[in-house]
Parts: C-alpha cells; structure tokens; sequence
C-alpha cells in the first residue's frame, strides 16, 4: 500500500462475467517509464499513451477482455472519449490519463458501458484495493499477481508491482500487462537505461508459448518530489528483485503449466550464442511436451540446440538435467531413467547445457506443454 | 514398381514391436542426389553418407526406432561394421551402401540385432515389397506414405517416392526421410539444382511443429544408362508433383493432426517478407489451436505477422479465411462467426494473408494444435 495511489476494479460487462475493468488514480502527478511489445502491431492504448505526458500522470484506465487492438484510428478515438469524460469528472487534463488493454485482438471497446461505469469505479477507489484491480485485469490467469517489496533510503519506501499473463507470452517480451508503483521520486532520464535493464532481466526472461503480444506493456509510476538520489541503488535493487518475482508468477501461471522449467546455457563462445540456444529450447514444443511427460529425453533438447541458427558443436555439449548428468562430450552416460523421471516429476525443472566453448551463458524460465494449453487455447473465446 | 529395385522391410526388435528395418537393393549402380537436415547436429547416417560413392549406389539400409544421432564416433563405426557384413553378404563394394536412420536420439543401433536380421531381409527382396519398406521406416505416423508417377521420354518411365513423418517436423525441412527412385537418367550434376528446388517447394513447404531434426534426408536415386536429356524437363515435372504429394502426405499425418492448413502470404514488398510472416504464423502454437477449436481468432494470425521480425504495416493488412474476408485494412469486416466456424471444422483450411504491400507471395502448409500432439509428445519413449 503507498499513500496517494488508489485502486478500483469493477464488473463492466466487458467480459461475459468477472472483473474486467481497473482504474489507479494517483493524488499527485506521477512520472512513467513504460516499454511496450516490439510486435510490429500494436494495440491502441500503446499508440495513444505515447502521445500523452509521461511527466504528470494522474490516472490509469486498464480493462481486460478486449485488446483495441487492430481497431484502426477508431481504437485510438475510443480511447480520448472515454479520456474526456474521465477527465471531467475527476477534473484532471485527458493528457494525464493513460491506458492499457488485454484480451481479445481486433474488436472494438465497448466504450459507452465503460463510460456508464465510471461513476461506480470512482466510488470504489482505495489504497487497499490493489486486489479488485488485479483481478480486473486478467485474461486466462488463475490467480492475481502482486509483489509488494520495501526499501530503505531517506526514508523507507515502497514498490508495489502487479501483473497479467498467461497466453502470449513471448521471449523477449513476456507479460501483456505489468504496472510498478512506488513513492520513491525516480530520477526518469537517468534511470530510463536501468528500467529497460530491469525489464530484460525479468519478463524478457520467460516465455510460455513463444507467442508475441499486440499489447504488452510494462510501466513503473513513480513519485517526483523529494529527491533521494543516493538512495537510487537500492531503489533498483528492490525493482529488480519485484520485477523477476512477478514475472516468475506469470510464467508459473502460464497457460495450462505443470512445471517451471528453469534452462541455463553456460560455456558459449558469445552471450548470443547462449541466449539464442536458451530461447531456442525454451519455445521448442517437443522439449516442452517431454517436460510435462516427465521423460528425459535429451535429444529433444539436443536437436533443438542444433536448430538455434548459431555454431554448435555437438561432441562438446553437456547436459545437466536436475542435478544429474545425462550427456558428456556429445553422448550419453548412463544414468537411472526411472530415477529421472521421478526427479522431473516436480513443479521446477532445472536443466543446464554446458556447451564447452566459452565464457557466456544466458538463463531463461518456460512451462511445459499441456494437455491443457491446447484446451484453453482452442476455445479461448467460445 | 521399377525393374531392378528391391524392398524389404522386416521387424528387426530395434522397436518394441513393429517393421523396424528396411533395405533397397539396385540391381545395377545408381546415382544418388541428397539432401539433409540444416540442424548442427546431424545423425551419423548423414556424417557416414557423406564419405560414400553417390554415384556407385547399390543399397540402403534404413531403419526406424533409434536416429543413431549423437552417438560420437562410435554411431559412425556402427555404420561401417553393419556395412561390411551386408558389403560381403551382398558381394558389392562397402562404399556402394548407403543408411538412414530415424527415431529416438542419443541411443547406439543395436548393431548385432541388425546384423542377425539381414539374412531374413535379402529373402524378402522383391521389387513389389515397398509398402513393406515403407511400414519399417514409420515412427509416429498413422500410414505408410508412397507415391508413383509415369511420364513418357525416350521411353515409359517411372518416379516412386516413399517417406515417414510425422513429429520434428519443420520449416526449412520438413520431413524425416523421404526416398525417391527412378529409371530415368537423371544428369547428376545439371540436376542438382533442380533437385533442390524440388525439395524446396515441397519437403521445405510444410510444418509440423517448427522442430529441426537432426536425421532429415532426402535421396533421389537415379539409373546412369540410356542417356535421354531431352526429357529432363518431363523428368523434372514429375518429380516435383511426386514430392509435392509425398510432403503433403507427411503433413497431413502430422502428428496428432486434425486440419491441414494452407497459408499463403501474398502482397509482399519481397519474397522473403512474405516467407517469414508465412512461417511465424504456420508455427504459431495459439494459431495452430485456434483451427483446432474452429475459431476464427484472426487476431493471433495478425499478432504472429507483426512478430515476424519483418516490416507489416497493420492498416493495410487483408486476412481471407476459408474465402470469407475477415480483415480488410487491418480492421474487421463483419463476417458470420458461426457461419465460419461451420467452414473451419474441415480438414482442409485456406488462409490468405494480403499484405497489400508489393508482389511477393509464399505459401507454406501447416497441422493444427491438438491434445493428441501433446499426448505423443509427452510420452514418445515411454
């Protein structure tokens, strides 16, 4: 909880039932930092908040159940209707209102019932209500994600963090939707490099089924007054420490997951080359179908290795699967399948592949492929 | 049926049950024109092929149940030991003998097993016997894939293909082995492009599930007399038709496939535009499930373009599904949703994707998404 920032969330209808629309009104003007999806297509909110004033925001808007996105000039027209009534009735400039969106690509906001709302979001705004608006915000999630983490600098201070998953959730950019708050005045240009940092090191580090959203969105809104900029090292810190909690979350609540499975890709000759094979496992359907049957089968990890578009050079690798070493020089050493199979059949999954060339490595957190990915996914909106 | 080419398939006990070990015998040397996977880890039937006479080709020996892929030197010597049994049992040169191999990795060919069968495989040589070969070579797939075509030269002549599937298959190269034998005289050198041509617009044109297997190969094996350069043209025909069906046949069986789905990709400022966006999208798994569940969520087809990692331009993107235009300038047109539903539940799907940008165009045949990929998947070797 951090004084002058309110929640809300409400049932508005844009879902067939559930929370589907959130509001934060900040009492101050806040500054953001924000990173948005590199998909070539983008959903409106990302083009409209680019043009807003990320010095003085006032208040964000978020619904689920619809992503505006491939919803032309008129997504982004909805957006400044429903901004210009907000902005009357709380009596704040429409350039100090942002916006995010989640769900369902090319159909339009139902816009009039989310302006018929508004009077009973307001009503519900409390500092205290972080949990309605994180449940406002969710698609196919099965549970809210919040991390609240404290720091002392000045004085003590406060990160609270919430998020969405769990389809589309990509390397390179992994949460559709991530909203940090805190009252620590963040120093914007200087720390703009160490945000984006925070962001790669965090939800660019998990995927659940390799697919890129129209609408992700990360953003941290931090209070301007009374400088602390000695404090600035821990404030990061504890971001990172919040961001790669919650991101952690999204991917152990990823679409139909069983498992977290944790690849490390140590020994390359580059970092790219580490990270290339790391990703290139970690999307890899065939390796992800093993994890969820419990089946050590190394090949699958192996050949997608092979396939990752960089040198590698198959008699040197090792693969280290829960501790236990299943291939040395390029071939297998015995080991105790059965055994194996016992030790895979856990919630975290660790594997390593040492590929004996160099001095980079790269980390990565994916999910099994499941039955239940494939249920949720062809009938997602039926 | 080609005079002078003789199959055998027999069960072998290299799989748990089931045809496991195929031969082809040529009665005189032929040329052979291959093919093989791009994977970095390539089995040892491909290191071991490489070093053998292709244009002295008097047998194959292919078996299914063990990929004989990262096996180390010792999967290549398992190669030379099993072809100077068969080279002495045959009386033809070791060199002249050829291997494929497909199935689990990282397992050794159990070598005297195979040796002890081979007595029981040169009986059932006939030239009639390929549905037998062509039962040893299956893994996953549900049926035995051949296809035979005629054209008229100089004299009749005739192309038979014969394949296996159905997982780890990708883009790039997309089948595991894939055989094709004919009496025509094929001009080794002048047809080398030719031949990869035809591989690229067939084996190279369908998606399974965007796995890169280390045991891909595809093999023309061609008589050398009677010279008749003027059918190179029919030749050539007919052996593209004969792949074209044969990959098609492979995609179809894809594993747990329900659907086949054609995407074309037209309206590209380049071809390779036009290949990316083709490609992400046939190996998008919440595309690949949508057309599991008949929902025509054309939003993941658009998000997988955007992420392509090529220029689209979303407001002029055009989206035909099944002949019903759904998106024109990158925003939905109304369409009958249950209508549509009805004309996905089929097992042929067309999608078309005009980019409205140029005139390039590429097309690309995919599977669906489904819990039996899942269920083969997570228990292959179990």
């Amino acid at each position: 909880m951090i004084k002058g920032i309110r929640f809300a969330g409400v049932e508005s209808g844009i879902k067939p039932k559930g929370y589907d629309l959130g509001l934060v009104l900040f009492e101050e003007p806040m500054n953001c930092l924000a990173a948005y999806t590199r998909n070539r297509v983008k959903a409106a909110h990302i083009l409209y908040n680019r043009r807003q004033k990320a010095d003085k925001v006032r208040a964000i808007l978020v619904n689920s159940g619809c992503a505006n996105a491939c919803t032309g000039k008129e997504g982004v027209e909805d957006l400044k209707t429903i901004g210009d009534i907000l902005s009357e009735t709380l009596n704040i400039e429409r350039q100090s209102i942002l916006f995010a969106s989640t769900g369902v690509i090319g159909k339009r906001l139902p816009k009039d019932r989310i302006i018929g709302v508004i009077p009973r979001l307001l009503k519900g705004l409390k500092e205290k209500n972080i949990e309605l608006f994180a449940h406002a915000i969710m698609t196919t999630d099965t549970y809210p994600k919040i991390v609240e983490t404290r720091f002392k600098g000045k004085k003590e201070y406060t990160i609270v963090g919430v998020a969405k998953g769990s389809g589309m959730i990509n390397p390179l950019f992994a949460t559709m939707l991530a909203f940090f708050f805190t009252d620590y005045p963040v120093p914007q240009e200087r720390f703009n490099r160490y945000f984006k940092d925070s962001v790669r090191g965090s939800f660019e580090r998990i995927t659940v089924d390799g697919e890129c959203s129209t609408n992700d969105t990360v953003m941290l809104f931090s209070r301007q007054s009374d400088e602390d900029e000695d404090s600035l090292g821990l404030f990061r810190d504890s971001l990172n420490k919040a961001m790669k909690e919650l991101s952690l979350m999204v991917v152990r609540d990823g679409e139909g997951a069983t498992r977290v499975i944790h690849i490390t890709v140590k020994g390359a000759r580059t970092k790219d080359v580490a990270e290339r094979v790391a990703r290139r496992i970690a999307t890899s359907p065939l390796s992800k179908a093993a994890f969820f049957g419990c089946d050590p089968n190394w090949g699958r990890f192996i050949a997608a290795a092979g396939d990752a578009g960089v040198p590698v050079d198959p008699s040197r690798v090792e693969i280290i699967l829960q501790g236990e070493v299943l291939v040395k020089g390029g071939v297998e050493v015995p080991f105790d399948e059965q055994g194996l199979k016992g030790l895979m059949n856990k919630k975290d999954i660790e594997l390593l592949i040492d590929l004996h060339k160099g001095k980079s490595s790269f980390d990565i957190y994916t999910t099994d492929l499941t039955y239940d990915y494939v249920k949720i996914n062809a009938s997602y909106r039926s």
